[in-house]
């Protein structure tokens, strides 16, 4: 058992302590979450802490990236859970600052965005969503500077996003992009699976079903995006407790629509649904 | 006199260079320059290097931070006499990249924006001028990484909004802002200074003239900047020469347009105007 991490809230102590590491020549690792952490943070610490001579998370529920009728009030806060999930996994620092640290002059006047990719998928909802992402990471990426971070292929959009902005802009950071982790029954593991109710629990795992039979259609020859989208919108839509918000298949770097599936470009199919209180996204590479 | 430094002109190589002085523990400065140095830039490398174990200057005429009827073709070149400029300054590592070498997929997807600060003065007339100033400065930060930059006041809007962005984003680099360096005769130096013929730079002069007369009225006790800026635009139409841009009496930090001048909150006069071929900016400390 490792001993428990320290916690920091201030800036100047995060980088101090970090200072610290690098000064005894170990590189550092950092995995940024919004607490309410669950397996799937846990994959990325131990994927990154086994790369990474000095493992950094961070916890913060970063206002900036919800929208105004979101979920930002209620999203869960568990530090105590939190702090004991970080210690087993291996985390040495935990960063976890207020709203008035990380943004002491009120609303940021500058913004990082990726206008083409951010406006996609996830943006078409979520307008100022990646904006506020990119711009937080931007400043947690400055304020732990990294040697790599870990992010997870739950959230492909986010990853895409960021890796371009890591490409544009220079940052001398590696991505560590680290696989889904999901329940037995398939459902992907997200800090918003806590919304549902046992009955809508069940109803969720459409979307890794519906995911599952787009990548067996494919393995089995289907070239057709267009029928591949429409098969993951009546699968998600057959299920009554589901509202489909989109089901896309794309290219997966680019996040274009694709019009036919074909040998040697990476597709990705990607779906996002509300069901009861939660909106859910999940996503799986397609076997072209 | 210094040995010549070594110029290079990728990523890799700059940041390998830097790493190396780095491991010696030397902290590293930085003066961003787009070439035709001046004794302005001198300066600003001299500043630099006095607090700065190793000096890095870079070179690099920013197409993103030219408006499409801007004078990005025709920005003078002078690498020779810049190298020279740069060895006695006592800069240690030249890194002069290429377009390609910088925008290696062609117009960046990421921007780094302050839009507030961006949207006034020189961003009236060059609305895309401080985005492509901010997103360059954001990538060549990500490479250089230094502890400390100097930026000249002689761009004022300009380095408000980086100092912006470096608050806003967290970047670990230190600003140092250098003085203006002037002619005998006033001007401001600038490297669109050469553009003008014998004529054009005796009315030049009339930018720091209005300037200083704006200086004496407010330190002879003139509170309105109403009239600040009245006296400004007249002085510079006096001009036949000149065709004045704007003529603004602003907030030392926020840029923004003051009614009056009141003691304990700094003021800056700044001007733009048009010289035949150049435009020209200059600005001035109000002694409120």
């Amino acid at each position: 058992m490792n001993p428990s991490p320290p916690v920091v809230e201030t800036i100047a102590e995060c980088r101090r302590l970090i200072a610290g590491a690098r000064a005894e020549g170990k590189s550092i690792g950092f995995v940024p979450t919004m607490g309410a952490l669950h397996d799937g943070h846990v994959r990325l610490m131990e994927e990154c802490r086994s790369r990474c001579g000095f493992l950094v998370a961070s916890i913060f529920v970063n206002p900036t990236q919800f929208g105004p009728t979101e979920d930002y009030a209620k999203y869960p806060r568990t530090p105590e859970e939190d702090h004991s999930r970080c210690s087993s996994a291996g985390v040495d620092l935990i960063f976890e600052p207020t709203v008035a640290e990380m943004y002491p002059r009120g609303p940021v006047a500058t913004f990082v965005e990726v206008p083409g990719l951010s406006s996609v998928l996830e943006g078409r909802s979520r307008p100022t969503h990646f904006r506020g992402v990119t711009t937080v990471v931007a400043k947690l990426f400055h304020i732990v500077q990294p040697d790599r971070a870990a992010f997870g292929l739950k959230d492909y959009q986010q990853l895409a996003v960021i890796r371009r902005m890591v490409d544009d802009l220079d940052f001398p950071v590696e991505l560590l992009p680290v696989e889904t982790v999901r329940e037995p029954d398939g459902l992907a593991m997200s800090s918003r699976n806590r919304y549902l109710s046992a009955e809508q629990r069940r109803a969720a795992t459409v979307l890794s079903r519906a995911l599952n039979r787009a990548a067996e259609a494919v393995a089995a020859g289907e070239r057709s995006a267009d029928r591949v989208r429409q098969d993951l919108a009546r699968t998600i839509e057959s299920e009554a407790l589901a509202r489909l918000d989109y089901a896309e298949v794309a290219d997966a770097q680019s996040l274009e629509p694709l019009a036919e599936l074909s040998p040697g470009r990476g597709a990705v199919a990607l779906v996002a649904a509300r069901i009861g209180p939660a909106r859910l996204i999940d996503n799986r590479l397609l076997p072209t």
